[in-house]
């Protein structure tokens, strides 16, 4: 095994489980490794450093490895610049592209290490070398170079669509460093109860009171709030709950799709959630006609929000979103009845409305949705805290696999969640 | 088609769905129907008659057919009696036995139609011959007996391993009548709301509501109210509420299992639940140690009753039973700890056990386990309200294939579906 | 109640449930109904009519029960025709408009009953009047005017993103003809094994031996197999027998996303499917790496059947759809990566291409996806025969209910479904 | 923080987890550590020490610190003896009665550590002085006592119902070292291509190949395949391929109900299950007649294998059992029906036998039953190999978390599983 190379791991790498990984990571894909140095954390708030040689049998399985090291924060330890080669076409990545994590990233970029901006998974990394007045030996080595610098080099994620022929685009493992968040060392932080994972067997309304208290202590830390929707809140009866919350100022941005907005305009409108009575709940025969209906009335009216000002909506999500300019994006389906105007239709145009909402959000609700809820949470840096609620277990499993390590699972009723939600995040905030 | 029997159905038979069952059986099986006289109810309050001739190429099939009828309420027009058969020995049953409904049955019997006592499904029915003074010129032909008459001839249900060597066992169909329950042609009764089936996209809390209400007018009624409940009732964090239902005396009986009444137990004297902590969920590393100390210390208390008279447990629903003298059957099963000595270890004396339970009530609640619901839902009538439970939507399905026609489903989350629904009771009884 | 109007309901009435549900719609909806006229259809292949009157307090509710009973086939007698009124503005329907059922539909115009052409379900149907030469009186009440008749008026669904102004649209439910499908009387027939529903606790392999016959049947009788098939069929081991099934002729179209293709391609190119060995699993890390490399590769080569023309793309599905000239639509959501040049963005347009799949489909295979088994069957006629096979119960439980009454589910796993099908089909192709 | 102890922890214990788990648990519970020392193994044949020091503000967090440690391997490091206390009453523990985990286990006394015989979970540890002649000083520390040594001291687990007044019962933590298995550092070994967890996204047909293989090596190293299964594995077609299995010789033992044997028979007796035809899959309606009359004419046979012999079961799994001398136990349970004469009612003395068979397997397949694989599953020790095969990820996911640190779940369609294995299993012996 002449193919040789040493990462460093460094932090918590014990008890947020990055060491065995690693370990892990050169056994399963037939490598070796050689601890050179480990310090281990003696106590709790101590952290603890590893350096190991990994070697495989061929360069390519070396680099298969190092990649799938790269991706849970054990870094080459070479201060070597990263490799860009420029795309060769629109859409078209080099061979050996550097596939982004969802963690704070750095690449070394001319000696000097760039913040990756606007990190999410699974995009390229473009660097742009900067102006005319050369800095690269402003900056000693270790430090990363502010993005807002003018002029100074950058680097950011691009998706593939939006790659474009020349752009530098970062291959290999070289010259990037990943920082997973970590396990934090005490378990009475926010978040602190679960640490990821999906709960069972757990006291639902303990757990919905500790969702409350994050939504709580985010608002008050100025924080962006993002709830994700999909129809079944709205069919489960909590499109009052979330409305409230929404005008209590506790949402800043709402991501959802043609039909919910439809069945809450409906409910406003009609009474109805896909032609049943909410109330008596009579009258509970398939009907769309009260659906077709609604986006017929919302496209004769011009959208919701004009809709909102003529009077015709009156009440619900949309329309507490309206009146307290809380911005929504509506994403397109191919199941979506009508749509409405304000639904975006181009799946290409919607992902870069919902990138934009996912890179403020601090908090993110995704509540009975999976379609909307992958979408967003493919959108997310690790450092986003997730919460996905529903009441299939697949669905929250599949979400808490793609998503950021803080991502929290809960199985339960949204019809039950959402109302009980409200009354702890209004209760607690009026004490 | 030389095998030819004549049937007869009448109530509701369209709207109930009983003569497009009739129909299909028929034609299912093989066989043909004419239909001789048919008057269709011209109101929702006037019920339809129909007699049809269904014959079938051998007499075998034709059995089938009338069995399957006879499943769904299609009665054999023939005023015979039934045949009885003695049992060959202990447990057996003789070729061709009646396997019952879980509908109210009549058996005619000298002449005489007698309503069979405590009906249930899968059963044999048993004909009690009476005393020396016939009695079966007594009364006229479609009369039924009343059951309590001293000395008069009895037919009740008795399970396969009940029966006994010489018991008079029906076989066949002829001589006996079964009545299903019909839909009502008004959907403001009692769960007209859903008229069986499972909830999906309803909101949550009017039909908690719903429940809320039937548990209020049965009690008003004079019923009797049983709950069946599992171990996740009380991690999901719904002891409390239960507990306070049955203290306020909306239920009269609980049928549970081992382990629903140590975990109940369990936190009560620790606060635990299975090891953690159901206030601060502190302590979520899996560890039984407290659940086995609840049992080796009941065992040593003598018993859940002898535990709360000297004081060792002083809350939770087992409390609350003992308190308010609220009878519980623990029915034991092989993936017990323990067991506790309140525990009926013996399946056939637990069923049995179940079998009082079941027979005794009006109103049941399936709350979280799929064992004990099947063994209730085996032994009751198809007149008893059922409402089952559970996060798993395949339990509820499961459940309500077995169950009885007005049983209904909803899938939501236990942990709040017994807070919400013990303040709905509480709430609207203050009113 | 003074708002009274007479309907009729003619065929295998009792026994399709039709009659069932036309008392239950109007007692549901608190109407009353006076039966006219009963006959029953003596023998099972003898059919029933029915004409009864409906009345209401209200014209609101009458019209209201009448158009839940129209979608269930009853049709009002009078021999009037349909009011059509011209549509108000772009995508926007009048008042009272009448949203189609999934079933073939008769429109009465001008004293002439049109087919209406290319029934799905909430739609609006357009009357176009036809040519300068009236032909109001050629045809005798009762007859169908041929849709191809040149210059003839005709009747067909718009969806409400394609109704124009002016578009005459038919409202309310007078003069207006259903017809669901009816159970056959004889359950011997394809299908005939389930009559819809989900299947369970069934033999697995049996059942799939029927669909086999089914697919065979089905092409043998010159009809067309639509495949709607989610990424998990490849994840899951799928692929190979698909591709088989479509080399070998028994597939027409495949509707699918871009995941699907994605993942196709790539086991293609790479022999991994998300970065996981298909053979050895091993590597079985999460790396989207593959993924994006097979989308770039296949942008540069200009799209999927350029890819298999210049020898890139060697097996698979997407393969042998190029190969065997098998259209396939490739519809983009909001969770893709990329996406392929193949892939449609835009929701409206993909809808489109799907609508025009579905109408040519005689029989479909809906594989373990939601998103376009939901979107597929959204355009479906009642009378295409329907497969949805999942490994989760709500997903196939959510299909049926939104599906044609032919349709059947199947919950098992589909990375043994498919190898077992492939096998029945060619297996017993042999024979 | 005067409370202090000093654990060790030896093996592969970053790879493992083993160390994470440490780290986390006295996190969690809020003690502090102090790693005194720290080598890790450099390579991956190497294994890894430590030895710390964790303290806590008071003796009682201390020890439930230290407890949770024992779980997972973490051993004090003093060489003090185990604390034996008499059990006070029948059924009763000592006070801090140490609980067992499902690990192998030594027990220190007199100086000497005893193996702990029959492990598995949640027991009591009983020591068994030995004879007159002590042999206190016949071994040096360190060294494990043979159990089958005469007279010598003995140390073995006993459920709590097993429990007898004067047992000399284990307490506390010290005296006891724990096992636990460590994942190997080689993917290589079967079963590594799971290593455990829920499989998901993988190739069905690749993954019952591999428990194929495994079945075929544990048999070729002698070793005992238990398989427990449910109903539902009849239902779903797959008795023949079990019943198969049985026959070859590839199941040692057959851990089920009273429900599973029932269909069984039935399906030979009748050719149905439940009431359906197995082949035709007609007749599907719901009868329980053929299982009661099954039931009933083993009790009049005098039980299976009378049954088997006077040649009236002729085909089947119970068939197989009969004839291959493959034992099998049949726990009853609250829902049976009958039940048969084979059937062990009462659940303690089902218990003992299934823990029989518990012990004596060296590998374990769980088809299809929640209770009875929980059951197993809470008397198996670690090293026993799992897999567990349900189609409701839910199930799967229970036995997964009660079970062993091997077991690997799958879910699949156990009606496709079993015919596809058997297929494989024998396949490859022909080979």
């Amino acid at each position: 095994m002449t193919n040789t190379r040493t990462v460093e791991l460094e932090g918590h790498i014990i008890d947020s489980g990055m060491m065995q990984q690693a370990f892990g990571i050169v056994m399963d894909l037939g490598g070796e490794f050689d601890v050179e140095q480990f310090d281990v954390g003696k106590q709790k708030d101590k952290t603890s450093y590893c350096r190991m040689s990994v070697s495989a049998d061929d360069e390519k399985k070396l680099q298969e490895i190092l990649h799938e090291l790269h991706q849970i924060g054990a870094n080459l330890t070479d201060p070597v610049d990263a490799h860009v080669v420029p795309s060769p076409a629109d859409r078209v990545v080099p061979v050996g592209f550097y596939s982004t994590t969802n963690h704070p990233t750095d690449v070394r970029y001319n000696g000097q290490w760039l913040s990756v901006e606007n990190i999410e998974m699974d995009c390229a990394i473009v660097v742009e070398p900067g102006g005319s007045t050369s800095n690269q030996n402003s900056t000693s080595s270790g430090d990363v170079v502010d993005p807002d610098a003018e002029d100074g080099p950058r680097a950011y994620t691009k998706v593939l669509n939006s790659v474009t022929e020349g752009d530098l685009i970062v291959t290999d493992e070289a010259g990037i460093r990943v920082k997973p968040p970590e396990r934090p060392r005490d378990s009475s932080g926010p978040f602190g109860f679960m640490q990821g994972g999906v709960s069972s067997e757990r006291p639902s309304e303990s757990l919905i009171g500790e969702v409350a208290d994050e939504i709580r202590e985010t608002k008050e830390a100025g924080g962006n709030v993002l709830v994700v929707a999909g129809p079944a809140l709205i069919h489960a009866g909590g499109g009052d709950a979330l409305a409230t919350l929404v005008r209590e100022g506790y949402i800043d941005m709402i991501s959802a799709g043609n039909g919910f907005a439809t069945h809450d305009i409906e409910r406003g409108l009609y009474g109805t959630s896909l032609g049943m009575d909410m109330e008596t709940m009579e009258h509970p025969r398939k009907g769309h006609k009260h659906h077709i209906y609604t986006i017929s009335e919302i496209i004769r009216a011009g959208g919701i929000a004009e809709a909102v000002e003529q009077g015709l909506i009156k009440e619900g999500v949309m329309y507490e979103c309206v009146k307290n300019d809380v911005p929504y994006v509506l994403a397109g389906s191919i199941r979506d009845d009508g749509p409405l105007p304000d639904t975006i239709t181009d799946t290409i145009e919607a992902q870069n409305a919902i990138r934009e909402q996912a890179h403020q959000a601090d908090m993110v609700l995704m509540l009975s949705t999976l379609l909307h809820s992958v979408a967003v949470g493919n959108c997310l840096p690790s450092s986003a805290k997730t919460v996905c609620v529903d009441i299939n277990p697949a669905t929250v499993t599949q979400l808490l696999d793609r998503g950021s390590s803080q991502a929290i699972g809960m199985v339960t009723d949204i019809g039950t969640f959402v109302p009980t939600l409200a009354e702890k995040v209004l209760g607690e905030a009026d004490e």
